[in-house]
């Protein structure tokens, strides 16, 4: 039934498009009409319907990538997907793709989407929401007749959350040794793929080269506090910044808390605080837009009345500048060993073998997100992503463009993740409307 | 056979002292006699014998109170002490006690002891050496055909390292409640003192009360740095220095280490760093002895990439002045309540439960320890005790004297644990020397 409402719009197409009432999209009317709208109702209810897969007993979600939940939301989405003509397949990576012919063959295709799975007692926006409104745009093309001069193909990436597995097998970056790796499901990457109907033997078959793609656009959450902090609709990303990581190791002497007077200790924990704040003030003492973060800390013996004798700790500093991120990381080794010094403790660094390089958004896409955004009467703030997303392995073989969203408090990966259906709304609108400015090209 | 030897000794006395050349104790020749020396070669070998008990292949102590290991190195030990004359008993805390009698049975018993159970992975001298010095002061005197005036007994406690539980249960602090908690060998307490021969149902069948002794002498390992930093031989102890603990709870907001600006973060762990440093130099702030201590630390969720939003930690201070605790406590509780505005999150105090009140040990014996020392020509330094010992139960109904010999680089509760035979030696012969001053009172 649903393929076969597919072929039918496919078949339109053949016909002739005025006979059926399809606009031109060549024509300005229809490259911005400010009437052409995403239904707020559809996908607020589509937000709703889609959390409700891998949820728990409390109303925790953990529809992580290649569980049941996983599994399960992904039939209910491809349905949907059916339902509005998409001609859907999954590929070796397990990714969803979902095919909308063009008017002419001959163009590349414009792709937009995003992903489903969530880290476990995750949120209901992060990917979801780009995921629904890419159906949407399609939804909204279908009910007004309209077809796109380039073919468009909605993608829902596999595994995110995971690190980007998905993305990655489709632009050829899922190595035989990433297959091996056990996914947060329990399962390895293998046979994870092989459980949402992938084809990890054959993984190398979903590979899409650098120009397959006209454009890809993703919407997304902006999981961090600063479009509702500022009071902005709408957030152009302009990059998602690189990381590094390393392993921080304080080694003092562990002694008795009670024997051991101050001026004869050596003190890993003292000495790790200090790290942490010179840390924060190394980051702060520049310019930009730089995050710089501990996260992870463990004393041992990690006893009330033992001083430690040696803490680990996690640092990891990001920006869109890898040359920043070394000079930071320069200047943090180079106080640190005053630090040593001074406590008499030794603290060394083991950089983290994955390196995140930062991804560069499509210039022109970026001022085309802008201008539709402003048409439509939004407020805009061209801004970095600190996660990674899918975009990020897209931006390898594809001009990308990312539409940020607020979220409410800046809060995400967390059942308290919340966006306004407003704020979802309007992203939705603003990937429209660029979508068909990027067609009119 | 051995209980034997004990009842020819004890015929020995009664059928006078001169008859098998017993040397007057009340005679100054005999309060200090240079000659009257312990045998080293005897301490060591006691030493290392010890030490075989629950060790494992990989040559690591495990001698836990009421563990395989514990029990068969107590039978060794009791084994030692009947060949040495003792009337060897257990008391229902599980406690060994080893009689000797003296001349005078109307004069209070001088007791002198340690325990020989240890910590997980600990060493071979906590404890132990002023078991075998106890021991040896008994043999010394065997030896030496030397009677004292009042009677003697050697005190092994029971399981020190789970809370001086057999002292506790000898000063009758062990209440119906600490018989019911788990130990350290996976058995109740009640369960253990069984399985070490006491009568956990009749525990306070041992009680001793206040009086009962004449004085309690203990030797012990230092368990810090001092002594041998300051190249002293014997440490007069004044005191078993008091302590209080916290948990210290951190809360800020968790939140995406890469979307989240520094300037909008409100991060756990930058406040407790500056937790920890403010600690550290408010117990520096103010003269003395008393130490405080952050020795335990996690952070939640504890990932690279996640601004902690939680952090918890573990305060304690010590000082012979409890009062001096509150005060120094109340200062940290003031800079704690800064830290907390200026990062934006909420820093909590949470009180434990059990306080551990100081010791004071008995101004006499102090004299005494250090007069005997001095005599020997050691260099002494009067000092207070970190750790906890049973001397501090026992000074619930006794004076206490305690006895420090130096620690190799002040570790304890740790295979690298050592003290040099010399300083055992010069430990054991400042016991035997302050037994026989005591004596002549």
């Amino acid at each position: 039934m649903k393929r076969r409402t597919f072929i039918k719009n496919s078949s339109l197409t053949a016909f002739g498009v005025t006979a059926f009432g399809l606009t031109d999209s060549r024509s300005e009317g229809f490259t911005f009409d400010k009437n052409l709208k995403v239904n707020e109702k559809r996908i607020e209810s589509r937000i709703i319907e889609l959390s409700k897969f891998g949820r728990d007993d409390k109303g925790h979600g953990y529809r992580v990538a290649y569980t049941k939940g996983d599994i399960e939301g992904r039939a209910w989405f491809i349905g949907l997907m059916k339902n509005a003509g998409l001609d859907v397949t999954i590929d070796s990576g397990g990714n969803i793709l979902g095919k909308r012919k063009g008017k002419n063959p001959m163009l590349k295709t414009i792709a937009f989407g995003s992903h489903i799975d969530m880290v476990p007692d995750g949120g209901n926006y992060d990917g979801t929401l780009g995921s629904i409104s890419a159906l949407e745009v399609i939804e909204v093309l279908n009910e007004n007749k309209m077809l796109t001069e380039h073919p468009l193909e909605v993608l829902i990436f596999a595994n995110e959350e995971g690190g980007t597995v998905g993305s990655k097998a489709l632009v050829g970056q899922l190595t035989a040794e990433g297959l091996k790796q056990v996914s947060q499901s329990g399962l390895l990457m293998s046979e994870g793929i092989k459980a949402i109907g992938g084809d990890p033997d054959n993984i190398q078959s979903c590979i899409r080269k650098k120009g397959d793609f006209h454009k890809f656009l993703e919407l997304h959450i902006e999981q961090g506090g600063i479009l509702e902090n500022e009071n902005v609709q709408i957030g152009v990303v302009e990059g998602i910044i690189g990381r590094i990581a390393w392993d921080v190791t304080v080694e003092g002497v562990a002694n008795h808390a009670g024997s051991t007077p101050m001026n004869m200790r050596q003190d890993a924990m003292l000495a790790a605080s200090k790290f942490v704040i010179e840390v924060n003030e190394v980051i702060n003492s520049v310019k930009g837009n730089q995050v710089g973060t501990v996260g992870k800390i463990s004393a041992f013996p990690g006893a009330y009345n033992v001083i430690p004798g040696k803490v680990t700790l996690g640092l990891e500093i990001r920006d869109l500048s890898m040359e920043k991120i070394e000079m930071l990381f320069g200047e943090i080794e180079k106080r640190t060993a005053k630090i040593a010094t001074d406590s008499k403790t030794r603290i060394s660094f083991q950089r983290q073998p994955i390196v995140l390089p930062p991804a560069f958004m499509d210039k022109e896409l970026q001022k085309k997100i802008d201008t539709s955004a402003k048409r439509l009467g939004f407020t805009t703030k061209f801004m970095q992503s600190g996660p990674y997303h899918d975009s990020s392995q897209m931006s390898l073989i594809a001009p990308v463009g990312m539409i940020f969203v607020p979220s409410v408090g800046g809060i995400s990966h967390s059942p308290k993740e919340f966006t306004k259906t407003v704020d979802m709304t309007n992203g939705a609108n603003v990937l429209l409307q660029t979508i068909l400015s990027v067609d009119k090209e």
